[in-house]
């Protein structure tokens, strides 16, 4: 981070990334061994014996809980909307936060069935919301610039969005205890972004970055594809070389205000060793943010399905989560909805795993002969 | 079924297999319906959109609850075991019986996490177990025949065990409701029956249905996959040509008794139109020997997982369950433990699927615009 200048937020985010703890090979190691002596085929629960080995190194714990789980949905617009790159029109935005407040969009119930609770932000929806208890308003900015001709956003704009996220988790540590967050997102046109971004750190062209998002045509993913090159572009024309600036420079040329919350949230998450479950395109293109801020990061990051987009697959792949070592998707059901919706259904699978670990008997102690 | 004599057990079967209803048109065209409305770009659920209109499809109700669920854990020995094709001895069957009804197993595990009751039946386990309110034993046999040298039953022995599978199933619809029943197995050996029974009903060759089962060595594997052709070649040599003989023929010289109670339970399942979640190799061979059987079956089907065992695709996609019609296997987490593991991993995903149905508002409730 040999860019950032140390006033007095970039020192706390300095702070942050410098918090985040590597992996824990002793509860890894012990983690192994006691899935070596459980009753089964040694090996014989595949991706699942990979993810507990991870959660372990994650969390440092053998049998972490995960018992308090929480999906943060951050809501922002998108000044790129303007160029039409979205099948739904920009009011849709404000109209999901209220529907989620009602209780009535699929990350409702799927939060429900995973016993998870929900936090709901509005980082930037240029809409007015009502007040509501159960929605958290910050004061940024309304809606994000139009990144194919300005930047998403300014520096401070983006560390106070960071932080902000980061400063939310905080509280649903100390306030609920936190044990599994999943990341989530509401904002019209901002596959967009999490295309451009994708593309900047991964070098991939829009080509191979841009996907129909919510359902758009031919034409539009033609449009959407220029956007894209278009915001790379401006960036190199106003020297920010993508691959090789500071993350925060790439957040605020080519970010959103959603994704600069979700990046601080899932760094402050990693600092208390709570792991994070990925859903979609967007929310790995906010954590591509966060991992470019603080390599130890990569620990405690899960990814919970590979969607429907082309880009996905790189943005994890960059992650390192499209592996085989515990931290690849445990689904791949063609989903492109977002809402942390993936990460909601995946939810369940983790807590199972878990259960494995704490609830099953060594073969010493069952009396079971080994191979 | 025009081999089958009409002798009153043969009546039995045969009336359970023409019991069972085809799929509800009108509820699956129901559930379409009601995804398009919701409030989600339309088909933006992916596979949880299949699956759900298939559920509908199956059960006949467009949000089926599915909150009565059930893992049936079948345990039984087979004689092929004395070929040597195991990496674990035969004594473990009967150890992990215990261990089952201790608690202590992955299937126990996960089918708490699952909040699914567990059945446990022994089919046919060889060593002595213990009276115990919670295990269920039949007195049919104990012990299949070596496939490799000798059928697996008699003819009466496996209509006996269809039989009280399928009663097994009506005592649990009668007295705790079902909702959805997961289909499970132990048996050490028991992969080599299900790759004969794959080979029998897939034509494929021993080379493509054999497997390392639970962790077998090279020459294990080629050992197995001889005793795997020296059954069908026994077959042939006794005229059941596998391709063209009555599917109780083709169970009861490859089969095994855990195979039969579980193609009987799945057959009275479907007839009450219960979803039946198929596990990994050993209960789709099951599957495979009902099907043959009553053709309608399919409508009640769905694969939980795709598991390590190369033969395993092949039996789900002869019954038309690798595909994205809904009825594909929702994981891929190369298991290759059994017990139902793989089902009862797969089942909050089920159950979450179906919230989406019940608790989504539509976009005329939330007042969303649509695309």
């Amino acid at each position: 981070m040999s860019h950032i200048t140390l006033n007095p937020e970039y020192t706390a985010l300095i702070t942050l990334c410098e918090s985040i703890p590597g992996p824990d090979e002793t509860a890894r190691l012990a983690a192994q061994n006691r899935l070596n002596r459980l009753t089964k085929p040694p090996g014989s629960l595949g991706q699942i014996e990979a993810l507990l080995t991870r959660l372990a190194a994650g969390t440092g714990q053998v049998c972490p809980g995960l018992d308090r789980r929480a999906v943060l949905l951050v809501a922002a617009d998108h000044g790129v909307a303007a160029e039409g790159v979205s099948a739904f029109p920009q009011s849709v935005t404000a109209q999901m936060v209220l529907n989620f407040l009602a209780g009535g969009a699929a990350i409702n119930a799927l939060a429900g069935a995973a016993g998870a609770r929900m936090l709901l932000v509005d980082a930037g929806v240029i809409a007015d919301l009502p007040d509501h208890a159960d929605l958290k308003r910050l004061h940024i900015r309304r809606g994000s610039g139009n990144i194919a001709r300005e930047p998403a956003m300014r520096r401070e704009e983006a560390l106070a969005a960071l932080l902000a996220g980061a400063a939310i988790v905080e509280e649903e540590v100390n306030n609920h205890g936190l044990e599994l967050l999943a990341l989530a997102e509401m904002g019209i046109a901002n596959t967009t972004p999490a295309a451009a971004l994708t593309s900047a750190f991964t070098s991939a062209p829009p080509t191979r970055t841009v996907g129909r998002g919510t359902g758009i045509d031919d034409p539009t993913l033609e449009r959407k594809q220029a956007v894209v090159a278009a915001a790379l572009q401006r960036c190199r024309e106003q020297g920010v070389d993508v691959r090789n600036a500071d993350p925060l420079d790439v957040l605020c040329e080519l970010g959103g205000l959603e994704i600069a919350v979700l990046a601080g949230a899932t760094l402050a998450a990693a600092t208390h060793r709570v792991p994070v479950l990925i859903d979609g395109y967007i929310t790995t293109s906010a954590v591509l943010v966060a991992a470019a801020l603080a390599p130890n990061l990569r620990t405690h990051l899960f990814a919970a399905h590979r969607s429907h987009e082309p880009g996905h697959a790189l943005a994890l792949a960059h992650l390192g989560l499209l592996s085989e070592n515990g931290a690849g998707p445990l689904l791949q059901l063609d989903l492109r909805l977002g809402e942390g919706s993936g990460a909601a259904l995946a939810m369940p699978l983790l807590v199972s795993a878990t259960r494995v670990m704490r609830d099953m008997a060594t073969f010493d102690q069952a009396g079971v002969d080994e191979a």
